[in-house]
């Protein structure tokens, strides 16, 4: 059902007896604690994707001056982290360092040749929240280009492939502070620097009804693409972020065929409700097995750790589809 | 002291020792978890009476969409409850079903020949929150009247009789959001459809600075009603709701008598601070024993869980008396 | 097409050569300037109605100390009035004085036998603005009734008759503030005093997109009812007060036949767009000739002074049939 | 100075008498009335060019409903407009109709063959403003393609001529209201649908310290490029909307070479302070002679009307120059 | 009944005939436009003095930048005034000039031997508006002392002579924006740079219900201080600045004897209601004449212009007491 | 390094295995819970100071009506306390009781021959937050001197000796809210009752983004004073309160040589996360070891409880040096 590549050594833990959720948490949560690198402030909101063998990722972590950068990471099970200590350098076509990754949220794709990094980018001569874009043939050495869009842009996530020949990115423009709205929009580029053809894809309601935008690189799958996204919602006391999923259209992908109704995962256990922002679940990437369709889906929790969490492909698409709006 | 039935029955736990608050927590908190039943994502501020020699209650469930509805319980013993899967639906006067249950925060009260629930409703026609009326012969089947005032309005709850010939509400007029203001009002209806003579009850104030409304259905005793009651204050960092208590008249409800300056409990415990809505304590039910003085508060906590207290109404009158403003 | 009295002496000019708009203004506008009386700081958004072959009023005036009073006034002509200079001294039903009346946009209403003032009360025991109620027989001594509702509500305006044996009243639900929101809703009552089967009627939307409430007293025509209502939009340097028309079903008033998409009056002139709150036209009366089918509008101009416009019967419902939403 | 065709029979006043201002105002605005129209409300920020020795315009009304539309519109003297009483329909490639167009704030662009047209669009599947992009061979048929960019983003301004190939888009990145922030950017397109390289090019700050936007189409002088622009402070009393000018660099058009510090031209009349939205000079174009230099800038007033004002392209470089931050 | 001297070229118009106000208008106002010098946005809010047998002012102007300094002017008969071009130098005690004046609302007040302005300071190394204090021998050279207050704080308005030893100045504290609240203090000082024992004098109330500041230099009179003031209402389209009045206790002045209860100027010109702040009557300065006991208030208007009215003290003084709070 | 007394029995604990961090926790923490005394609904923010070979200091606790006041203490080992459970008794000069301490967030400082209280004062003749100050020689009985400042204020600390013959005070000005800005200032006083000469110190940047304002009383150190303060930023769900540290000039205690740009302690413990106020970390006093370098540092947690840290000097010296902004 899962269209893409078998992943046998990929996290995985079966469902507890007795749990009838879509979704269930790693019982050794959070798999990456706040202080792991010395440096460190906390650690969350992070991508991870396999790679020969192994895994390897790119970490976001606020540091003590509450500075937001990325770091490299790899591992030889997905769930014990080796963490770089200092931010990832970027370069120039030219070769020629441009300084750390600053900013926060990263996403990681791989699209054809390369993998892709994107991010939201902040405070470096633009004047607000944009998407950052970077590619590493090795995941050695990346190479920044243009940001994909005016300001105030988050969480920008890729197709990983193209459709129709351009490359597709997810957005939910935003504004210039804890932005109390948001839709998810999908753009096309023919050359991943301009970007047109902006689609409307989903807005706030239900559960999340303060704002909405993509999580990990959607899956593709029999039917389309699987896409897990975050929600949030407000009550006096601040913002809930859920998880939720939805199945798109497979060649206009802007078309949401399902749209799950109920959140799969809600802020419940004390490392997703105490933190730094208290009740936060925030997915940023998955690894799956095509073969046995497991889904690992790695997210931020409380913006403090790293936290894991697993589903099985049919029965999460099944739960959509039952569970559609 | 209590005027009313005994319910030897009713669960009950002696003061700690070494405790002098006049209200204490029951020691095997919360009664009610957040998932007890298939499809909720919380149980909360709920309400319970007794009937024939047990008890039934109405319980609020948020779902896993977010979505809020009422659900039929009962219990044996007013701790373990077996809450209905699916939400209380509703009739008209013509026995045709005019939907399920939706809204938040149920009250019951028996006044003369029937249960009575009153619950905050919203989205259905009106364009804000408002007190929904509905009675039961026999705690199967409801009936629904109009609604009792125009939005927005929020925690409408009955008196256990009539006074003056007239049945009594309180309620605590809002806005369309979180509403940072808010006092509590008592208003006057010959036939529960029409209300007028709206009286002012009570302003915030002290630790109840932002909002107060009425909680339980107010307690009758020899010199007047006891009605415990929510009041919130606000941090920097959102609102704390607690519970306080008052003595109000017996023939002119709204005449305050005694209002305790303290609360009488405060979020402090867990399950109380830590939840969809941190720092909440809000009572909705209580159960009493005339003959012993004994008296259970039923309360959300944080707007995940249900909570139980207690109290012994000689102590807790007293306390008021002597903590009056 | 008016069902209801005749009243050739009402004011009247016709349509200026050119004008194609369903209203037009009276030309020598406004009627009543800001300090007609001497203790006045703006007199602006006041009632009229005909009374034995001349005319009287309750006008609001804000004093210089910036508090809100009703005043009587009598007029020969409906343009030239003459205004009590103290405010309106208000009696319960012992034939005791309870003070004046203070609060502001009055509405005045002949049902059955007596006349009906309503308008909004403010900082009497109430915590918040509600809908007071007075009558009077003769226009000389006006009795209080109970307030109408909850606070925080403004803009309570009667149906001359009663409908189905009830009174009728609209109302807009509001805030402790300036309110950035605002629907119109109809409350039936029994007796002018308990209040209940609140009907949603019109909500914000199009030109007035903030808030919209009840203007004059509705008009009875063949078709229904010819409600005149205020709506308001809001720019980035504040609100504007402009002027709609609609028409009701006759039985059940809340069911909206015909709203008017466009408006019927919009701040424009200087005397609207310049004063104590520029960019205001409040309509709070009219005055009706059944056999000419002339309308004479009086509305309040910038919270400031009292203007005059005209409209035809015939030519404005047709205007609103064309133009319904 | 002006690189540009000649103009002679563009709309002129010489500077009066006395004054040193380096922008003068027309004697006998507004040239156009709220209600040239009969469904305007209002007719201001409204965009001409000069086409076969007349001149054709883009208008912004408002209509009755306060729905914003865009009329063209003809005038053989550049004053005296004529406006199409209907909303301008617009075609797809396929040639068929795809609505009219709604929005605001137009601009006019000839680039090499065709005129573009660019607006605030609103309300059409997206859920907010961006910029809508039409063009026309002929000023009778408007061909619409992709919005430049994703929501919320507002003052679309293209340049005359591609540079290094491509076209060159000024924008405003905004929120969903009113948009207290906003800084002016610069991105390229290769193809007017596909938009990258974004470039940030002023910041608010001094006398326009809330937000500044692109104003009309920049003038091409001997040393870069001539830009007028509105900019917008904040007081107790809401927004007000100034104009500025500023010269940028004529490869890399990002790049301000001279920021005139004072304003140029700010709300000082009675058409520009009193209206729908007091305090507002706002400029969508101007017209220019290259052989005398004279420039007539058109520029809406309080959201209402649209005015007219003149410079000396040689004096106004000089008091940028004299005058620069 | 003023004690003080003798001004009989003070500017001076008999009350109009009919007016029954306590403070009326001159007939020529405003007597500064925005535009008297080249430089300037607007001139408003400004003090004048009178020396040798002439007058003296320090003038706030904004200029194109919307820079706020103060200017030195003079002038024959106190009306028509010569503006110096450029802001007004200060020095310190070592003769160094330290700057030129920047902030806004200066007041100029003699004590003992040398005339003391201050005004509103921002901008300056300090990172919010506070009180600015210089003084000069001759009006010629002002040499700058420490600022009086911490930020936030505006409207510091010094006593003509110590009281108990001490200097004695009112001050405004605030915020760091356009401040919704604001009560006026008295502080004192043994030497014109520590200042303590800080009194409270007055709180917003009444039609000056958002805040409430100090105006021109008090006024000894027989019983007191005569206080002129401004005062701020609130409505939804923005503030509104009168001018109240009051005697203060001579020996502790921040007792407030008299308070009177309506306004005594408020907007209603076209030059007080429209401009860049409309709604704004903002008084500064007076000028008396002890022997005939006329008072002339320079006031700005709509942060403008300065405009001009006169009072006869024993007619205010009567109008204070007759009308206390 | 440290200048000052040796305090051989304060407490301590060294720092944990592994831990490289500067400030480490007391194991036992929190050392005083939020029920210790019968009244208390928290007790946090407090101050202690050495005296005559133990330990006394001024608590802060809120009473279960949310009323703050201040509390006297003793400690043979300044961890545990023996709290007065009554507010502490303040006088005046005359010996007259002026009535208990109301307010919040005492500092305790030793000044020549006296202890001086600071903390903020509220709700008492003023119309907001200053700072309250009183005196005792013996810490028995205190006399009131003079609020330091004008409202709103809070967060004033003194320093423990006269910089060039003058008292000095830091202070945060505030605004009459939860304060969302907040630079820190340092004042002069030659009394203690009059202040001027008002330095700025400190702006809000990096990890303390919203405010920053001091804690306990600074140390003095070879190179400078030691101070340690609090910064706030602000997530989407509240405001976080970290620790920092400072080495301020010497001679002019408001020129900061070196401003560690990491924060020294973060709220990451259950108690310093889930409170009345959650993410708090607020330090209010510290006990020092001249001969060994020890440093305690007393701060409160989540608004609820007390806690304890340690540092020594030479290392906490170093990591600000080395980590300077």
């Amino acid at each position: 059902m899962i269209i893409g590549a078998n992943l046998p050594n990929m996290p995985w833990q079966d469902r507890p007896e007795g749990c009838k959720d879509p979704v269930w948490r790693y019982s050794n949560n959070p798999i990456v604690k706040r202080d792991q690198i010395p440096s460190a402030n906390s650690i969350f909101n992070s991508a991870v994707v396999a790679k020969d063998g192994a895994f390897v990722g790119v970490f976001r972590s606020d540091d003590k001056c509450m500075e937001q950068h990325l770091f490299l990471a790899k591992s030889e099970n997905a769930i014990d982290w080796d963490i770089e200590p200092d931010p990832l350098p970027l370069y120039n076509e030219k070769d020629e360092c441009v300084g750390v990754a600053c900013g926060y949220d990263p996403r990681v794709c791989w699209i054809e040749d390369r993998y892709y990094v994107t991010w939201c980018t902040q405070f470096e001569g633009y004047h607000g929240a944009t998407i950052g874009v970077a590619y590493s043939y090795d995941f050695k050495k990346f190479y920044r280009l243009q940001d994909a869009f005016l300001p105030y842009n988050r969480n920008g996530v890729l197709f990983p492939k193209k459709i129709n020949g351009k490359f597709m990115m997810f957005s939910r423009p935003s504004d210039n502070g804890h932005t109390p709205f948001g839709d998810m929009y999908l753009s096309e580029s023919p050359d991943m620097e301009h970007w047109g053809y902006h689609h409307h894809v989903m807005n706030p309601t239900g559960w999340s009804w303060t704002k909405v935008g993509a999580g990990p690189i959607p899956i593709e799958i029999d039917e389309g693409w699987l896409l897990i996204f975050h929600g949030v919602g407000t009550t006096c006391n601040g913002m809930i972020y859920s998880i939720g999923a939805a199945i798109l259209d497979k060649e206009q992908p802007w078309k949401v065929k399902y749209r799950c109704k109920p959140y799969i995962l809600h802020p419940t256990e004390i490392y997703e409700c105490v933190g730094d922002v208290p009740n936060v679940c925030f997915p940023c990437a998955t690894l799956c097995d095509a073969e046995t369709g497991r889904i690992a889906i790695y997210y931020g929790a409380a913006d403090t750790v790293v936290a894991l969490a697993f589903a099985q492909v049919d029965e999460l698409v099944q739960y959509i589809k039952d569970n559609a709006m």
